[in-house]
């Protein structure tokens, strides 16, 4: 095989899952491969969930009279995912692929961005099909939260496929990027080092620092049966660098870490913070309440990450860098979480009935963490060591009323104060 | 002299100014004097430029065909600030007092909060008219920037008068403050430790940390020729239990800090940051281009502290206080400086051009801030070290357009990504 700059073989990357969000990281990842030929494959194979679909009218593909056609036809003959991100033109080098298992022959970068729902069993479908030395990045909002652990979808992901896999996150509104307006993302990528005739157990102590999880429990999944394989050789390394090159735009600034815990717990946890701005600005009580709101709500993913992931999580991570900060921003600025919540105290309403109002028969994702992450707490006697989170899912249960979340989570500042830590500069 | 609770003496407190802020902030000292009898005397004295009003009509005090009255005459028989804050009840023992110097006689604890253009000649008329031991807390906004130096009002006070000054600043739109809705502050409070015997000289090495100012150059009053006088026996201590005490109400919670820098570039440096959230916005970019530049303003607010403050400044003050993260995002959810840069952008006009038609005359302190930090930053040689407040001179200026952000601030994201710094944790 002729070498292409120094390498003699080139990433192959696939993108599973293409929902709105799939596809327009699918379309960055795309346009990368093509801009960056020595190190990437320039065809990037998008798994698709496949279905028959009628071209909506607000595509210029819409042709009056047609019949339904399968969405990777229409994808890859139109260029456009025309049921999930209408308008948008994909690149001509991302090809729409009904079959999983065909998506990802060969490929040894895997990005996956599906809802968590699917997540299990898309994986059990994908064991053995993959590349044994695959690196993955997971783009999925959110952890996997039970009484006994929290577990970030990366890792999940990662053991299940008995593969390394990264996280990304940002403030990034899928429609947003999609039509290529500026937004900032984190990516968090750390693989251990591993010597190809000695693969690293996953999860042991000589494996990444951040492949770890609430402190306590470890489970089956994690206790370094999976050996981590290294890339073959003549594959240009997989660092920082290299994997910035893949999702970095000039509309789409990256910025690497190494903290995955933290990049994963800001998707999730912001959700949560959400509700509560969105109850306090519902009571009319203005921008510094809500401004207050949030950054309680920031120093409360802080101390979640710190105290659960005290081995991997960076402060900073959370409070300068796009997946922490700035997705609070955005999420308490006009996502729907902060909707809904705004609505319910305005119109006196409960939640569920926001929901089916507004939502057509979805779920927000906020009441639901906030309840599993309540439960987590609350198990493990630390309710009151998150006076935030606590608040909104006492409101969100009806034992308390958005009007006393200053005084609930007063006790919070009083101790900060009375013990100032600056450890920090 | 009877001793109450222990303390023979009590703090008599006296707020310098008497606006929206001044007089919201007046009104949070007056309800915790009342509150707090063992620390402070009952009365807080509030100084009022004094001038001739008519009752309006929205205040409830207002009378048909009545005559216009001297402002602190309707202070203190109404108890309402009508010109500055009407509507809003102040308590009884805030007394408005047109004499300067009448209003500070024997105050142990000054409180400043008036335009900062009138610092200089108010601090002069005071100069050997107040206790030679008292301390000052400044609530106003903003930095002096020369070409030379970064001063702190809060420092220029305190060396104008020969006294120890701290700062209060947070998210905390006046009226919102005024009428008791929920919000936080910080209040930056570090006096050095003083022997009454062997005054300490402000801005020795022996003083405090916080007592310095822009690197390279030590003004002529900064020079230690002012001693520091210890609180006479008595008094109780001005700790941060005790000035907690004095600002912090149900609705106004307190988080203390040492950190006198930060508190006071915080609510300066966001100005810059809230034009560029503003340009950014008027382009149509969406919310995630608005928290991308929130996030940079605070990593650059960050920046600038760390560089000219180095032994005072901690990074938290801006991430994760009032101050700082809070105060960014009210001032960029719809302060003035974010809104008018934003019309300027979505009609084509000049910020002056918005400035006449949206402020009745008013200048904005973005604007004046961004072109004294650009001249501060050029004179060192670090206008690259701070893309975007340069960026923000620069489309004032007209050299560059609002577009150009992404591309401006990019360097500083490359750096970061080529050498990420996680010294924290």
């Amino acid at each position: 095989m002729a070498t292409l700059g120094g390498h003699a073989r080139r990433h192959k990357v696939a993108v599973i899952g293409s929902g709105n969000w799939g596809s327009a990281i699918a379309k960055i990842v795309a346009e990368n491969t093509r801009q960056n030929p020595k190190l990437f494959e320039q065809d990037v194979q998008m798994w698709v969930f496949e279905e028959q679909v009628m071209i909506p009218k607000e595509s210029k593909n819409y042709r009056p009279g047609s019949t339904p056609q399968k969405l990777t036809d229409v994808i890859n003959k139109h260029h456009e995912n025309v049921k999930y991100l209408a308008g948008i033109d994909l690149p001509t080098n991302l090809i729409a692929n009904p079959s999983l298992e065909d998506s990802v022959r060969d490929a040894s970068i895997l990005i996956f961005n599906l809802p968590h729902q699917f997540i299990a069993k898309t994986c059990e479908q994908l064991r053995g099909k993959i590349l044994p030395f695959a690196r993955g990045v997971s783009c999925i909002k959110g952890v996997d939260v039970t009484r006994d652990e929290v577990k970030l979808f990366s890792e999940s992901i990662g053991s299940k496929l008995g593969i390394y896999c990264g996280a990304l996150s940002g403030a990034n509104i899928a429609n947003e990027v999609a039509a290529e307006k500026w937004s900032e993302t984190t990516v968090a990528y750390d693989p251990p080092q591993v010597d190809s005739r000695h693969p690293t157990p996953l999860g042991s102590p000589s494996a990444s620092s951040t492949n770890l999880a609430a402190k306590g429990k470890t489970s089956p999944e994690r206790a370094g049966s999976i050996k981590l394989q290294a890339l073959p050789e003549g594959y240009p390394a997989l660092n920082h660098e290299n994997m910035k090159k893949l999702f970095h735009r000039p509309y789409f600034h990256v910025r690497m870490t190494t903290d995955v815990a933290g990049v994963s717990l800001g998707g999730a946890l912001k959700n949560v913070v959400a509700l509560a701005a969105g109850f306090v600005d519902g009571l009319g009580w203005g921008d510094n309440a809500k401004a207050a709101v949030m950054r309680v709500g920031i120093q409360e993913q802080v101390a979640f990450g710190r105290r659960f992931f005290p081995d991997s999580f960076q402060t900073a991570t959370m409070t300068e860098e796009s997946c922490g900060v700035a997705d609070m921003i955005t999420s308490c600025s006009g996502g729907r979480n902060f909707r809904c919540a705004k609505i319910s105290v305005q119109k006196g309403l409960s939640i569920e009935q926001v929901e089916k109002e507004q939502l057509n028969g979805q779920k927000l994702q906020g009441t639901s963490t906030a309840v599993e992450v309540n439960t987590f707490l609350k198990a493990k006697g630390m309710e009151q060591d998150f006076p935030l989170f606590t608040a909104v899912y006492n409101i969100l249960e009806g034992n308390k009323k958005p009007e006393e979340i200053p005084d609930l989570i007063l006790n919070e500042e009083d101790d900060d104060t009375k013990n100032i830590k600056r450890a920090r500069m």
